[in-house]
C-alpha cells in the first residue's frame, strides 16, 4: 500500500494519486452515502475534485434502483449528477443481455427489485417476477404442481428485500428446465449499508440460494467482474492507467479496480474496517486507503 | 459398486447385502415416500425385511416435522412405525444443543418450520422466529433500525417455505452480534422431493444465504455429518458393520453411511438418476444400487 501498511495516509501519497488520475470511479454505498444519508464532507470533496478537472463515474452494485432513480437520489441529496455518469448492476444485467443478443421474444425472470425491471424495460425486454412475486407464497401439499413460464430465457438475481421461497423455486425451475436459460447475478456482495444504521444481507445471499438449488454458478455482471469495466472502457474511451477506483469493499470494489488495472483507493467509511484491512487473512490491498473521501481530498490539498 | 458399474443388480448381490445386515437405516424422502405419496411396493418391502428379523431406523434430513409428526405421517400412509425408530434433523439440532450443554436461559432463533420448534421445546429450549416470522417484512428506509434479541445464543437453520429477508437479517444479527452465538444447520440438501410431482429447494439454500451474509460456516447436524450417526450408535448399541444406509442422495445419504463405515444402498426412486450416478464427475459410489426399495427386496428373495 502506498501509504505504507499501518501508517496513516501522507499528503504526498494523496497528492500523487490525485495528480496521476483523470477519472475517479466511485462506489456509492459506504463511499458517497450510507443508506439515505450522505457521508460527511462528500459533497465538498467531489466539488474540489471537479474543480481540478477530474471526471467521475458512479458505479454501484446495488441493483434496487435504476440509473434514473439514482440520479434522483443524488439530486435529493443536493448533488447534480448526470444519469450518464451512473452505472448500476441492474443496468449491467440489461447490457449483458443486449450485448449477447438475448432475443426479445424471450422473457426474463427477476429475483430482485424495481431497478432491474426498469433497466430491462429500457432495452426492450419483458420481465416477470420481481416485487410482485414477493407477495406470493407456497403451500407444499402433496399433489401441488408449481408451473413456470417456458419462454423465460434468463433469470437475473439481485438484492431482494422481498425474497421468498416462491421466487427461489420459480428461478430454479426456469434455470433447470428451460433449455439454455441464463443465470445472471447482478453482484455477489454478502452485505451492504442499505440503511444508515446497520449492514444488511446483500445480493450474494439470494444468489447463493439460487446457486444451491440449481447447483449452477451465475454469470456475475457487477463488481468485481470485468464485464462492467470493459463496458465502461469502451463507452468512455478512458485510459485505464489514469483511472482510480474508490470503494469501501475489498472483495468487490478494490478487486474490481485491480482486475481492470486501475489505481485503487479504499475508504474506511463503509463495510471495511482498518483491522479487517490489516488482518493477515486479507490478501487484497488498495494502493491507498483513507478514513473517508473527504479526508483523502483534504490531505491531497495540503 | 457391488452390482458392478453399469450392470443391473443381481439377486446374489442383493441377498448377500440382506444377509450381512441387521439394521437398515432408511432415508424417507425419495426412498419411502415422495411428498405425501408412498413409493410403490415400500410397505411390502419393509414387511418382508421385518419378517427376516431386520431392525429399522428412519432418518430424514427434512426438518419441517418433528418425530411425533413423522410417526403420524407413517400411520396415515398405513405403516405403524414407532416414534423411537424415527430420527429427524430437527431432533438432531435439539440433541446437539442438549449434548453441548446449551444453557436453558438462552433462546434459539429458528429459520425453519414447526418441526424444529417442537423438538427444541421437548428438550426444554425456548425458541423464537420460525413460521410466525414468515409473515413479517422489512421496509428498508433510511433511519430504520432492526433490533434483535440479545439473549439468542443459537440460530438453527433448516428448510423453510416461509423464508424471507426478515429472517435472514434476524439470523445474521444474532450470529454476528451476540457473543458466542452458535450457527447450526439441520442439513445442507440442495433440493428434495417435498411434493410427489417435483423437486423443491432444500435447506441448503437457506443455509447458504445465512452463510453468505454472516461469512460463517454452520455446524451441520443432519446427514452426512457424523453427529447424528454417533448419536444413533450410542443410543442403539448397533455394530456399524452390520448396518446399511439406504438413501436416494449420494452427497447426503450415501456419504453419511460411508463416513460412518456402514454398508450403503442407493435407490433411484428419488433425486439421483442412473446417468448422474454413472457420470464421471461423480465420486461417491454406493455398495449397491437398485431402482427402488421394492426392487431390491424382491431380487434378494429370488
Amino acid at each position: 500500500m502506498a501509504n505504507g501498511g499501518k501508517e496513516g495516509l501522507t499528503p504526498e501519497a494523496a497528492r500523487s494519486l490525485v495528480d496521476s488520475v483523470d477519472v475517479f470511479i466511485f462506489d456509492c454505498d459506504g463511499v458517497i452515502w450510507k443508506g439515505d444519508k450522505l457521508i460527511e464532507g462528500v459533497s465538498e470533496a467531489l466539488h474540489t475534485l471537479r474543480s481540478l478537472g477530474k471526471r467521475f463515474v458512479f458505479v454501484t452494485n446495488n441493483s434496487r434502483k435504476s440509473r434514473k432513480q439514482y440520479a434522483k437520489k443524488f439530486s435529493k441529496l443536493g448533488m447534480e449528477i448526470d444519469e450518464g455518469e451512473i452505472f448500476t448492476s441492474s443496468f449491467a444485467a440489461a447490457m449483458y443481455l443486449k450485448l449477447n443478443n438475448f432475443p426479445t421474444d424471450k422473457k426474463v425472470y427477476v429475483v430482485g427489485e424495481e431497478g432491474i425491471k426498469e433497466e430491462l424495460k429500457l432495452v426492450g425486454y419483458e420481465s416477470i417476477g420481481g416485487p410482485e412475486d414477493g407477495r406470493k407464497s407456497i403451500q407444499l401439499e402433496s399433489s401441488f404442481f408449481f408451473d413456470h413460464d417456458r419462454s423465460v430465457g434468463a433469470v437475473v438475481v439481485g438484492l431482494d428485500q422481498h425474497f421468498n421461497y416462491y421466487k427461489l423455486q420459480y428461478a430454479t425451475l426456469c434455470i433447470r428446465e428451460n433449455p439454455g436459460c441464463l443465470f445472471i447475478a447482478t453482484n455477489c456482495d454478502s452485505s451492504g449499508n442499505l440503511t444508515s444504521l446497520q449492514e444488511w444481507p446483500g445480493a450474494g445471499c439470494m444468489v447463493s440460494a439460487v446457486s444451491c438449488s440449481t447447483q449452477k454458478e451465475p454469470v456475475v455482471v457487477g463488481k468485481p467482474s470485468t464485464f462492467l469495466m470493459k463496458f465502461l472502457l469502451e463507452r468512455f474511451k478512458i485510459d485505464v492507467s489514469r483511472m482510480c477506483m474508490v470503494g469501501d469493499r475489498l472483495d468487490t470494489d478494490i478487486l474490481f479496480g485491480q482486475n481492470a488495472g486501475c489505481k485503487t483507493l479504499l475508504v474506511l467509511s463503509g463495510v471495511t474496517t482498518l483491522p479487517a484491512l490489516l488482518d493477515p487473512s486479507n490478501s487484497i490491498y488498495p494502493d491507498v486507503y483513507a478514513n473517508n473521501l473527504s479526508h483523502f481530498v483534504q490531505l491531497s490539498s495540503l
